[in-house]
């Protein structure tokens, strides 16, 4: 019998579906600004692809004067950008709405962070030329199934307008945090567009196409398409930017604490701009207190922030945190709500007994 | 760059709180009527306790007429008893409860299963006796640390009375699915007390203490009690035999879901006697209908059942399952709220919508 050690406490990814893979990053107990490849959170449409790696090439085609096929050598070989970003998925949080919605009941973490190292499309787009007149790029992933409203196989596939392809921080990426990509994230080349939520960068890229018109894959039309209405369709309009957001890390909600001092901490994100401040509540948002951010706001990735508190009376405590980004945004106090669950971004909130 | 091949897909454990940890089992993805030992569920009071197993040691002493200290070679040497079973924690499901109570927010995977194997308690009182007049048998872990009420050290510790210490199935146990218990889960030495939510199977058994009182200690004074009033301890009575109850693993809650065949699956169990009945309702609770139990129910084991659901028409369904026990214990279709949030036991339920 060996003698005892204090064993190794760690954290999980927290399952939320295996058929496809759907599992979030356990976001209350991140303390880097980098999020380690095994607990990014994994978001699948379908099962996970089959392809063979040794024979990968890239094609750009469609509206371009010369269609080219990358091979993953070319691509590597190109001048490179790191961009160390959020990636979020529109359905972060979907599990606070009220009235509840339908789809995978995520919670605060299907949000992760790290640096993605790539080629812009615009350096590929130089060697194939663009013909006057292309609207959109679409971007197809190996990835592919049955949708719940179709019997027959899509591939999960979007589009960027082409003047959006076209900015330099639309890259190919080929590494996640000086590694090649997780297989599970994109292996080997992943689209990554910052800003946007995460459904625009499209894993595990088959193709790319530019075409003249606008894409009408149910990725884009059907679902990441808000819809104000649960009965109807009016007012319906496509999901896109981050929205700016704040997820309390610690205390855990509903924690039992002694009296005494306590670091309520947390993260701030937005997809344009960077954070400016992060106000604290105790009084359901009557009245605000300045977080110190404890990190520099960059562009697309999430400020860390905290604010030290006193616990001093016996009680029981609402602690509400708003983040407001340098466009002015500022997290309602309610969501947005809309019938498959995009976008939640209301004050976060906790609450604790102090005894 | 290697082949692709189609990745592993498994479930993690859903962690809740790492200081001290606790993580829950994902219970909608055990198939099977044995969980491993990885996917246990941990629940702990404390950070892991430090002791040196190699000079290990279990005193039995009180009102005893020979005090003695068993070694693990003698307790391994004794005739072994083995016992399938349900442990629970009283908090399992807890994060269900209207109004919100605070502590940790279980959801339905504070529940595990599986073999232990040990000597029986009884054996092991026959070498030292107990004196006339013993009310209660004394289990002391080796954890402890701060309580939120006091700043004094306290060991987790509960009693039994002594009619229950001598039930042949009070076992101290010393392996869990034919392995020698892991660490996290009280090895060496385990006690196990089947029907009893898990907070009487005390873990790392430090001692053992006959008494001729009632033991007073704060794990099953202050806590491990049900307060039935907010504000006051009046009616408040001690936490004891898990309560029948039922959980739907599959399909998942708010799961969207084509037209067509499906398998209403998941697990019922109770803590005295065994399943008779999972029943299940589409229609708020209106009509019932049997589901077919697909395990035989065993004392103390959990027992699985399924029911062949056709969504023919498209639309938002509550699927409810309801167990009933063989003393005629049936899930309630409300929880009995409690202050403290044990033995959450409502009849089961999830929202799906067919497309």
């Amino acid at each position: 019998m060996k003698n005892s050690h204090q064993p190794e406490v760690k954290p999980y990814l927290i399952t939320k579906s295996l058929t496809p893979e759907n599992q979030e990053t356990p976001i209350h107990f991140i303390n880097d600004d980098i999020v380690d490849g095994k607990l990014f959170y994994r978001r699948n449409h379908f099962t996970y692809p089959h392809f063979t790696s040794s024979f990968y090439f890239l094609p750009i085609q469609g509206f371009v004067r010369t269609p080219r096929t990358f091979s993953f050598q070319d691509i590597y070989s190109l001048p490179s950008r790191t961009i160390k970003m959020v990636l979020e998925c529109s359905g972060d949080k979907r599990g606070f709405f009220e009235p509840k919605v339908f789809g995978e009941q995520w919670e605060k973490g299907a949000i992760s962070q790290g640096s993605w190292k790539g080629v812009s499309l615009r350096t590929l787009l130089q060697y194939t030329g663009v013909i006057d007149g292309a609207k959109e790029v679409v971007f197809e992933g190996y990835d592919y199934g049955e949708r719940p409203d179709s019997n027959q196989m899509v591939h999960f596939s979007r589009s960027l307008p082409i003047e959006m392809a076209l900015e330099p921080d639309t890259i190919i990426a080929y590494e996640y945090n000086n590694q090649p990509i997780p297989f599970k994230h994109g292996f080997p080349l992943r689209l990554i567009f910052p800003g946007w939520y995460a459904m625009a960068s499209v894993k595990w890229l088959k193709k790319i196409t530019v075409i003249d018109k606008e894409y009408k894959g149910p990725f884009q039309t059907v679902d990441y398409v808000y819809y104000p209405n649960k009965e109807n369709d009016n007012g319906k309009f496509p999901v896109t930017t981050i929205h700016v957001n704040s997820t309390i890390q610690s205390p855990l909600n509903r924690k039992i604490l002694k009296t005494g001092m306590y670091q309520i901490k947390g993260i701030a994100w937005t997809g344009k701009g960077s954070i400016t401040k992060v106000e604290i509540s105790f009084d359901d948002g009557h009245t605000w207190e300045n977080c110190q951010l404890t990190s520099t706001s960059e562009k697309y990735s999430w400020v860390s922030w905290n604010y030290e508190w006193e616990a001093r009376k016996i009680g029981e405590y609402t602690i509400k945190a708003k983040a407001t980004d340098s466009h002015g945004h500022v997290q309602p106090s309610e969501p947005f709500w809309n019938r498959k669950g995009y976008g939640y971004n209301a004050v976060d909130y906790i609450r604790v007994k102090v005894e």
